[in-house]
């Protein structure tokens, strides 16, 4: 069955050009693959003669789209017919199986909220992001995922156990990665470390044997990939995860000035070459298909921002993917289990 | 007049044997100071007589002390004479003007607590720590503090305010920036970002005209050095600060594993090794003096458990020079003054 996915190709810092340019490449690798291009018609058309390609298209116009700095929040209210908002439109009425956005991560959260049933039994959705980790110890892989990093601030026990299932699921069948380790991020390994909400998050995973919970993680431990998944509320993990992009930056200008100061240094660096290139595509998003939400009944993917054509290409494949595996299904299901498990403890009193 | 400090010598990774020659490497720079050794007696006598120094000590005898390892709770309460439990005596009696350890770090900051005064006006008191960041832009020295680390968990918006108090003073004595610029960890700029704590935290510190607020910074903005003063809830620093020592190992283990790989590699690695050097001497802890424990009257410095010699000297030194640049008494007196001005905004109702 074909895997029919909605682009929004007004979203993101190189679009329409480099948006079209990732649904090419996409379709041109799996032939399966429907792609609705979710923007203005004249720019979407433009873009796809000058590429050339034999791939066809099916084109929603729509002369309203959301700007990458825009207010998330007046710009999926106001504008209807954002592209976003028609992206996320087509998901609900069943006229694709996942979005695919690279555009203002705040608007593609909020679009989807407005438009796209949320699973049943959960409270709270999770902007979820795969990042590379040593590949020295335990990880076999070579990257993990880390879930909430912005979408929900603040999470209840119960909200942060049921950010373990979705990411759980995804690592499993996305990134491949059997029985994926669960982190639940924290201060210290003990189970008594950190706040009421951690301790409970704790005894609730840990009574949870569909799921592979390693126990309490540091901070350490991210970059150090000892956890599949990494478990925090979205403070947390987005703090951690712009760090990540911070440190990658200091890196990247640390590796440029070298090069420039001193011959020796560049003759150092040139040797080096093929470590730092293979390295560097271990840490390049455009590898890992973009950031899922997930809580939702059907994916969305949110792209990087400064995603190019190979990074929308991997973030389609991956939507494709997860509708494929019916990864939303299966996080409906587990967590209705656990909830039904747990019914008393979290009834409302 | 000479600077008074009582040094933990059996705490830390490698304690005595490190933690006395750091005394006496401190002792030889600086003859000013009267270092107060507190541990088993005939360890530390034949410590000092291995190393052979003209330098004197008085020596508290005590055969108890915390380890690395332990409840700190446990330990502090039920072993009366720990060695920490002295150090901690020794400043609140007033027979020296500030503590040293690399031990048990919940040791340190519990035994101060229990036997130091805070503050007047404080509610809190929070460990700091001094990390190194990018030098590329603003950050002229190459290095902030960050502040709490893991001593206060959650915060309200008058402790992070105090927290970015004490962060300033001891940026500008001790690291000697001139009007260090605080930052306020959050999820992005806008003032409307964060919860209530941190809207708030922002409203306040943007009112305190004697700090130069540089308004909410994200976590990219930490390992590049946008703030001299990152402040923040405990448990968020303690996470940020151990990511940045789990990003320094993988960085290390990548480089080891670089250098026996292939030939070409190690001889690229030779020529960058001046650079490296110069890059890990700035990234070493045992450049910058140890955490500073900010709240009591007096100051007390947390060493890394890892110390050697020369970071044990260079936390002494900090130490001295805190205890002569008053720190404790200017942030009493500017956290006086600030209370005073929203003594209406803090009653309790």
């Amino acid at each position: 069955m074909a895997q029919r996915i909605a682009l929004d190709a007004m979203g993101g810092d190189h679009a329409p050009g480099e948006i079209i340019r990732g649904a090419i490449r996409a379709a041109e690798q799996d032939s399966d693959l429907e792609i609705t291009l979710v923007g203005d018609q004249k720019q979407i058309e433009e873009e796809l003669q000058k590429a050339g390609s034999g791939a066809s298209f099916e084109i929603i116009h729509t002369d309203s789209w959301v700007e990458m700095d825009e207010d998330p929040k007046v710009g999926v209210k106001e504008k209807t017919d954002a592209s976003i908002n028609i992206c996320s439109r087509l998901v609900n009425d069943g006229k694709v199986d996942a979005l695919v956005s690279a555009g203002n991560t705040g608007a593609t959260i909020l679009s989807a909220a407005k438009n796209i049933p949320v699973i049943e039994g959960i409270e709270r959705t999770a902007l979820a992001t795969v990042y590379p980790t040593a590949k020295f110890n335990h990880n076999r892989r070579g990257f993990a995922l880390m879930l909430d990093v912005g979408a929900t601030l603040k999470c209840t026990a119960k909200q942060l156990v049921h950010f373990a299932f979705m990411g759980n699921f995804y690592v499993a069948d996305i990134l491949g990665v059997e029985q994926p380790r669960i982190g639940l991020l924290n201060i210290g390994e003990e189970e008594t470390k950190g706040g009421d909400v951690l301790k409970q998050t704790y005894q609730l995973l840990r009574n949870t044997p569909e799921l592979n919970f390693i126990g309490n993680i540091e901070g350490k431990d991210i970059p150090k990939g000892e956890a599949d998944v990494v478990v925090t509320e979205g403070f947390m993990g987005n703090v951690v995860l712009k760090m990540m992009e911070g440190v990658a930056d200091v890196v990247k200008q640390t590796g440029k000035y070298a090069f420039k100061k001193k011959f020796a240094w560049k003759i150092g660096l040139a040797l080096l070459a093929p470590g730092i290139k293979k390295l560097k595509r271990r840490t390049d998003y455009t590898e890992y298909g973009g950031a899922p939400i997930l809580g939702f009944r059907k994916l969305a993917i949110k792209a990087h921002g400064r995603s190019n054509a190979k990074a929308i290409a991997n973030a389609i494949h991956v939507a494709a993917n997860s509708s494929k595996q019916n990864i939303c299904a299966k996080i409906e299901d587990a967590i209705g289990d656990f909830n039904q498990r747990h019914a008393l403890d979290f009834a409302e009193v």
